[in-house]
């Protein structure tokens, strides 16, 4: 597969890159990082995102050149960090976008390739150490740019070299792009160290409300809640990730009420333990650790409903 | 220094190794990770700690060896991430204790050099990291076990690199511990991603009260909310280290009333920011991004005197 995209990419002059709606850190940063590469290599990429980005990533070298609308032709197409053609947002819907090849560039277990080739690895940290891969296949040199970007797609993905899948190899590329020059502290300080007083006043309020039974860490936030808050995202404010810290707890999930009424299910679970199997019961995905649905609401039946599948799935989990 | 540290271990068979009190994943990983070490050269260590160890160190190998008391002989006292004698707890005051030579292992710049070898750097990211220096001088072989305490030390004292300390230097000892047969994520899992349920309560609680005015990011813990949380700790619950994620914050404080009535004040700055000098002016002390100091009550006083002080010295830096 790199060979492929090597070559589809070596082929290319004017290549459109675009990463996920809702852009995290990975998503900016594989985008960017690969938008230096190819400048490097004499191509002029266009970058792209259907929604602006969050300003704590203003610090991205190259980010300034994000936009969010393409009126220029462009002769490929690279996707990142995207599991399927819906997370692109509007892009796809442009004329021209099914005439030329696409890249799909991921690291995501549920990716669908949807890609003319796609370089999807499961086992990486982020798009952006699979971007890294490509780049050393294609002995692009790193620079300090370029490896800022990358850096904080694999900080922010690993949640600062916390999550179950850091290996050798990931701390190897960390390295690497430090000694490329990218700042790891200005990078965490930035990119993680950040969140927006809404989002920290919703916490206190969905905390208070926090339950811990039968091994499950849970609470709802109702949209009350998220407008006292003054909280404007319907996205993760990283409250699941938290709740799986309470000792005790093999599980975590946190209810959250949309504009729209449904309701957001975030689902964790402590190595060990898989609650992918009921966020796929209930129409989502992901992976064992982290997974999500999307329920009708109200609030109240769809959290008795996935905390009975839940603590069902977790009782057979410890008994095999 | 290493020299000297070196030869005073040289000539030891039974020297006691103490770490400070509360003991956190530096203490107990840098008490655990010696002790492996100068076990494998033929000696005999004892591993002490006034306080007992948390259930969440338990994946640490050797540390059901830490003894709280003291009934045999030993010939060499090691102190480990202390920065002065009042943090080794009750051992100072114990027969022999002054009858032999102290070495004294430790990184807080606040370290008062008491030993009769300092071996301090200020610059190191954890003591477990100024132990493995020192290992390497001795040409000490990594193993499994020992890797594992070592990494924990520098995981627990960077939050997981996310620390504004965390150099290239860190990153290599981390990797190198890891290919000696270290888990990050199995030392993350345990160390650093566990909390008492009470410390979750009680931070909605706090949260639920918290302010930003002046850039300055607050908030107040009274004893009454500690109690309806059920938290037993008088410690630091992490919050201040929360508190300073806010979006626009320079600084943060938390303020914690405690049994005895007077007020522990938890104090963190972004990077270029100062907050030790705020809090030596109430006499304590700490880093510039992490300091502390402890008042007399009532909440509502101290909270008003530091924020006073705190809003003036943030003007004061951010004018020159």
């Amino acid at each position: 597969m790199l060979e492929q995209a090597s070559q589809l990419i070596r082929s290319a002059r004017y290549p459109l890159l675009i990463c996920h709606v809702a852009p995290d850190g990975d998503a900016v940063g594989s985008l960017t990082g690969l938008g230096h590469a190819l400048r490097h290599e004499g191509l002029e990429p266009i970058l792209a995102c259907s929604d602006p980005v969050f300003a704590r990533f203003n610090y991205i070298p190259g980010v300034e050149s994000i936009v969010q609308e393409v009126n220029t032709t462009f002769d490929l197409v690279i996707s990142l960090d995207c599991s399927d053609m819906g997370r692109l947002g509007h892009f796809p819907q442009m004329p021209g976008f099914d005439d030329v090849p696409l890249l799909n560039i991921d690291h995501h277990l549920t990716n669908l390739e949807f890609g003319d080739v796609n370089l999807v690895d499961p086992h990486a940290s982020s798009a952006a150490q699979v971007v890294l891969r490509l780049l050393d296949y294609m002995e692009i040199p790193l620079n300090a740019d370029l490896s800022t970007c990358l850096l904080t797609g694999i900080v922010s993905d690993t949640r600062s070299f916390s999550t179950s899948n850091v290996t050798i190899q990931v701390m190897e590329a960390a390295l690497r792009l430090m000694k490329a020059g990218a700042s790891l502290p200005r990078i965490t300080q930035h990119a993680l160290n950040r969140r927006p007083v809404s989002a920290i006043l919703l916490w206190g309020a969905a905390l208070t409300r926090f339950q811990i039974e039968d091994r499950v860490a849970w609470t709802g936030i109702s949209l009350a809640m998220r407008r006292a808050a003054g909280d404007e995202s319907n996205g993760d404010t990283g409250l699941a990730n938290f709740l799986v810290s309470a000792d005790g707890a093999d599980a975590a999930v946190v209810f959250a009420e949309r504009e729209d009424g449904r309701i957001e299910v975030g689902l964790r679970a402590v190595p060990g333990f898989d609650v992918a199997q009921v966020a796929l019961q209930f129409g989502g995905g992901g992976h064992a650790l982290a997974a999500g649905c999307n329920l009708s609401g109200p609030l109240e039946k769809a959290q008795s409903n996935v905390l009975a599948a839940l603590r069902a799935s977790l009782v057979r989990q410890r008994n095999t």
